[in-house]
């Protein structure tokens, strides 16, 4: 058994030792050859790595990539917080997390945030929570929904209410899956096998992120039989890799590639940023290096994904796929109409949860435009149309669907769903929604997913905007005082 | 005299007593027979049930429905806290209680709700004040009406100001009644009655409620003979025991019958569910057990409403009543031209308080569009438009009336008075009512309610919604910190 | 010299003794016949009376109305707090008034209010600041004026600007006038007498309140000879003392009768009915008795204003005086155009400050319908049009003017500044409107007031209103709350 | 050495010393020569004047102006806390000073305002940050920018992104621009000259304000050789002062001629007048005398600024240079077609930051009306076209550029850098502008400043304004309350 004192003293580049789960490894050899760079291994040089290896490493990845020689094994219980002791902030946490509520507390999508941003460990929060510049974009993805009033209609004989749809040719139970998100073991020691196993009891669709903790094989393994898959895919600047990744997923019977075309560089994110340990997953922000910062953090990101992808690479896709295509990302209706032209199978209308471009338009706000010009030039029955983005009632589900969409991708309730209660958590808020979901379609007086359309949707006052508060500008802005009293005691 | 500490002793499903107004029964051969579910009388099994036992049935219930030999007759005086000690905050609300301003410092229906807010059991007050989803459209509800100004006529003699004005053939003495509302012995003890009292001693309509705590019986009775009540009906899947009511309720002289269309399932309020005991009343949400809450609670009511109510079956409740038949909870222009169809002698335009779908829109909304169409095609005589949701001020129903209501039902306010000051609280919420509409006449220059028109109203900035914000949208999302001074002293 | 305690044994309606400004008077044989009533005379018997007698009667009342053989004479010192003692709140308020800001501070009309908010006597502060019902109209008076932008020109020749103007044919200084309000001493000893003053010296108009705390004599004394000062009337039923009012003022060199037509009834005032002893105002606002509240306190004025006031009263007060006569209190456009055709020399375009009508349309809102019409009728030169309520700054008499308006009246910014520092207040009030009026000007690029014109002004934006919040409405409503943690630390 | 004692006896007018710097000087001779008056250097006679002198005089000034034998010389180090011993509020700002966040944890604009508020001197933060009146249109300013939204255009090449674009013929790195604000040196003891640097190390062009604290030669020779500057003109009555400005300005290789428009009077700030010890820097406000301030403070800046300036002018400027003249502060679409009309080779849409006349249209605003007009008589190209105010982020100045602008200037937010964290601030605050631009650019599907145009813009809801709150208005309105429990506990 390993002593931690002796781990202490392997703390350089030239002799690094790094502990992780509960066993110490030698990387000296290595350091130089991590895929994420040097630096953030330095950091740990010495120390224990686990938090900061676990979220951006498959589980095999030791074994697969470290030579046995270099496994130095376990070794003697000690206290991490020994050497880095726990802020009071840390502290109010982990209580917070002994005393969470029960699960039969939660009532809708939004206490699984509530108890998310106080339970979870502060980097994981804000890596999931955040989103670009002042996170306008972010939460009028929400409010854009409030914009829009139902026509209910009355005297309908609604005893029974069907929720199945299908979306690309899979039969689901409800018109909504679990969309792509990145890093799932920063919420769950599980990551996105938790969101997998779910998808599987409720029957519905999950798509696998190109950022995801576990390994996309790890992910596709935990799926049943009947279990239908897609991949979200970051197009990578080598062609021969992304035709590996695309090649793999269809033998291993996914059945839709939604082509990310919103983050041709991935986005700034201050809260994120703000959050302390979030250097460790600096190269996927691209932000590792102070240095690099000054000079421009956005130009070091170019090696992770292709900033050179355009329309004419969607053909090469096409031939080296069987699988329907679908970018996902779209956010005007020109490229809604270049997406037919280009024979896409589909798009989703999103603005990456308003982690890219603020000010880039509520989806619900494209799909509203974009409709009405696809039916006027015939084409609306050419590709599925779904979007994502703020979603958080069954009522969101249903206006997107009345006006228009196929179905609607969820994805930070989820991960909230799934790093405060587990598997249990996600099949509940899935379920929150299916009742939502009767409940709603029965007051509306629909009976059916394809009964849903423009009529029982009022968009009058669509155009109404209730834009969220710049809260940073806000709160710099000293207000004007009146005068002061004398005694100062007002 | 029995002992309490004896009936603590049958706790059990096959010797289960309980305590109800300090009387011991024998309900063990009755546990598996009640209509609303075993689990709620086995919750308070050798326990007093009287407060969860109240609000739901009438007052004769025990000497109707259970024979004599179950009745264990009285006992010494307890106290119920002994075995369930008050929280911090049930004793302050006792001492609030103790402490409430004196009736004369009510000065507007809000105050009552204030108080009600302070003094009211939780589980009372929730069950009263909630609404459907993030009670967004309880709200916009009265918000509404804040878009619609006045144009005041001046020089006008408004000596003499009248406010009667006639519904459904009933002379009455303002164009308000109070609506039908479920449960009012968690308000009072006696319930209903209140109303029927106040409603009598200021001369307007009371809406009798299908799921009212007293009888229906109990409710007429209490009335006087010049009183003119109706009645609230929600539609019994057995359409006899719904012949049966409707036949009686005629035969008592009830004046108009309005079936409730908005409800064929009972909305699910979220504030309601998180007070303490709401489980007592959940076979009226259709709630009661956790293991069919997670399959769906919404599935669990269709035993108690009629889902399959459809404009089909009008006609057979033209043949079974000559009452005026109107629908409570219609929702778009559409149906409003439908009821005129199928010859409803008038409709509610009501999303029940914001209680059943959220995203309905504002009656008042529905008002505004609905006017103009049924004047274009000459409809506006063929029926009687009534109004309900939201309405606190004597401003609210003028403009209501000015926009082409006959009338505006009025039901939470009635209730909060009813729960705080009893009946001199109605009767003074009544009469700020009047007192205020007669002010309001003057100043807009009308003496009487048939010349009120939209010659006095403004709706052109209509469309300018302040919509009420996503409070717990807004609540779980954790805005954007400037950078921390070191010290963190900031 | 009396003793106190001599005084205190006289408390009964036979034998009613009360103190005035530090003298006792026998009123027993005066109390029934007291036009105020009895109630409020018994409620001070044995007491002083001082401050509920000061603010309604002219100081020469007591010489005028009372035999001598009642002047019972002065008595020893004695200290009102002992009898009565002084609230916290009220010691506070006591502490602020030594401790309030130099007059030098104020930098604004906004500032005065602040200061007399946190220094005035609760009574006199709620009845000045209080509007009707929930105090929308109120603020929305001001808030209008946000809704309209400048479009200021540049490399105009800006040097000498002119802020004079005429009303009613007189010269001034500037293009506002102090409004008549009621009441002026429960802000100060001297009442209207200090505006009267403070007008002088800054050559605007004063326009004298029906209700004024000083005698109309008395003010139209403290007048120079060369000040202007208008009428504002309200109706008396009684026609005969009407006209003996409007002949006197004529007789006085009143320039202006202002008759007031949006107040057949005074409005009903929550703030002010809150504040603790408005009873002793009771008669001005026909509350006071619990008794008649109960039956509609509306109705108990009309003894002291005329509600059958009708257009066909005009021509009778064209017969009785020649001063201009301009309608106070016009708030649609139909009544300005009956208000032309009636031959009125004027009319204001009011909604009494907020304090009559709720969802009357704010001042400005009506200018902007008015004047397009008035010009395409060619009316715009028939009849003078002034405004009232919400003005606090420069930019809105600016903008009133732009758009049509002869001048506005400012009311309560006065009465404030006359609360808190007299005539030195009022004076300053005065002079910082003038200093933003040049300012202004300039920087819009006009140097004399009759180049204001709408070319200045961009009302595009002017559809998009921000009304007000209900406050109470809000505060009774409770927010929905996340799931509580169990140990409720959070 | 002098000894400080003795200094403080030289303390009146005939007698007058003051240290500056860590010198003493006699001024006697020289106090009513003094252009900014005699009474802001008598306030510091016998005391340290270095904070009131510094950011309104140029380095050599004294000995410029002051003959040698006044200069008495340095004397033993003293503590200037002792005479006037520093506030509490004075000591905490000292203490977050040495406390401030690293220059690193600066992620975007209103991250230096943060600092700046809590660590700049009161004066210098009030004067630096305030606006006119009630600070609507500086808040609006910003607000404007939010009602835009972009239509992001996806499948684009976006490998290289170039910033570069030119502005009045000069190729710059980015496209906007340190423009000209006042008194730097209250800000960092270089004052105007940390701007210079920054602006040299990233080039972009700096604009040199007539009211620099710097001498203009001393900004000039900071720059370096291949570095633009522009210079800010406040047109001086005297025109020969004027010319010999421009000239020189010419001569020292200024590249453009900016003339301020929007100011024949500098603007009266509340917030900077609120502040301590504005009376030093009155002579640039006017507002130096409490008895001219009674007499309308508004008439004494004349002899600063002419304010007879007209476009009659525009020609003679012509004649006394050959550099590009720009107009700074146009704010309607009127005097922009003036501004061709008379070959202007620029204009700035600008209403001062918000700080001279409330209401003011939003620069944005005017510019979204002005293009269209423009493009309409073929005039887009005749000159260019600047705005500022309210720019903090990067997507700010791709929405104005999208809409027409050559380019933005920006202000505050460079002040604040200074103020904070000097050179490496200001180059921060720019580098974080350009990495956000290169950022959004990809983001929006454009790689090149020149292909920005409205087609990556929706201004559909742009009518929609969210007005700032008026705060002043809103903090002394006292809202109603509900009634109050007895205890008064609640």
């Amino acid at each position: 058994m390993l002593d931690i004192e002796e781990v202490k003293k392997h703390n350089t580049r030239k002799d690094c030792w790094v502990i992780i789960h509960g066993k110490a490894y030698d990387v000296s050899d290595f350091v130089d050859e991590h895929p994420g760079g040097s630096g953030v291994i330095l950091k740990y040089a010495g120390k224990d790595a686990t938090k900061a290896f676990d979220p951006i490493h498959p589980g095999d990845t030791l074994v697969k990539y470290l030579a046995p020689k270099y496994h130095l094994g376990p070794f003697e219980d000690y206290d991490d917080d020994e050497d880095d002791p726990p802020s009071q902030e840390e502290l109010r946490r982990r209580q917070k997390k002994l005393d969470k509520p029960d699960l039969s507390q939660m009532y809708n999508l939004n206490d699984f945030e509530f108890v998310a941003r106080h339970t979870m460990e502060r980097t994981a929060w804000s890596y999931y929570s955040s989103g670009c510049d002042d996170e306008i974009t972010l939460r009028e993805n929400h409010a854009s929904y409030h914009r829009v009033f139902f026509k209910p209609r009355i005297l309908v004989d609604v005893t029974n209410i069907d929720l199945s749809t299908t979306m690309l040719g899979t039969k689901v139970s409800s018109p909504f899956y679990i969309t792509a998100t990145a890093l799932g073991r920063l919420g769950h020691k599980d990551g996105e096998k938790v969101l997998t196993r779910a998808a599987a009891k409720q029957d519905i669709i999950q798509m696998i992120p190109t950022l995801a903790s576990c390994s996309f094989d790890e992910i596709v393994d935990e799926a049943t039989s009947e279990q239908t898959q897609w991949l979200q895919l970051y197009v990578n600047k080598d062609r021969e890799i992304c035709e590996k990744i695309v090649r793999h997923a269809e033998e291993r019977g996914i059945k839709g590639l939604f082509i990310t075309v919103d983050a041709p560089q991935l986005g700034r994110r201050e809260k994120d940023m703000r959050s302390k340990k979030i250097e460790d997953l600096s190269h996927v922000q691209g932000d590792d290096e102070e240095a690099d910062r000054s000079q421009g953090a956005a130009r070091a990101i170019s090696s992770f994904i292709d900033t050179s992808l355009n329309w004419n690479d969607i053909k090469w896709f096409r031939s080296i796929t069987k699988m329907p295509i679908i970018l996902k990302g779209v956010q005007t209706v020109e490229d809604s109409l270049l997406a037919v032209e280009h024979g896409l199978d589909g798009i989703v209308l999103s603005n990456h949860g308003g982690r890219q471009l603020e000010f880039s338009k509520p989806p619900l706000e494209v799909l509203i435009e974009l409709m009405p010009i696809l039916k006027q030039k015939g084409l609306q029955d050419k590709m599925e149309i779904y979007l994502d983005g703020g979603v958080r009632r069954a009522t969101d589900i249903l206006k997107a669907i009345c006006l228009g969409a196929k179905g609607v991708g969820i994805g930070r309730p989820f991960l909230y769903a799934m790093s405060t209660y587990g598997d249990a958590g996600v099949f509940k808020a899935i379920q929150i929604l299916k009742d939502e979901m009767v409940m709603n379609m029965r007051l509306l007086g629909v009976t059916s997913i394809d009964q849903l359309s423009e009529k029982y949707i009022d968009t009058r006052h669509f155009q109404t905007r209730y834009l969220p508060e710049d809260k940073l500008f806000g709160a710099v802005y000293e207000p004007l005082v009146s005068p002061a009293f004398k005694d100062s005691k007002l």
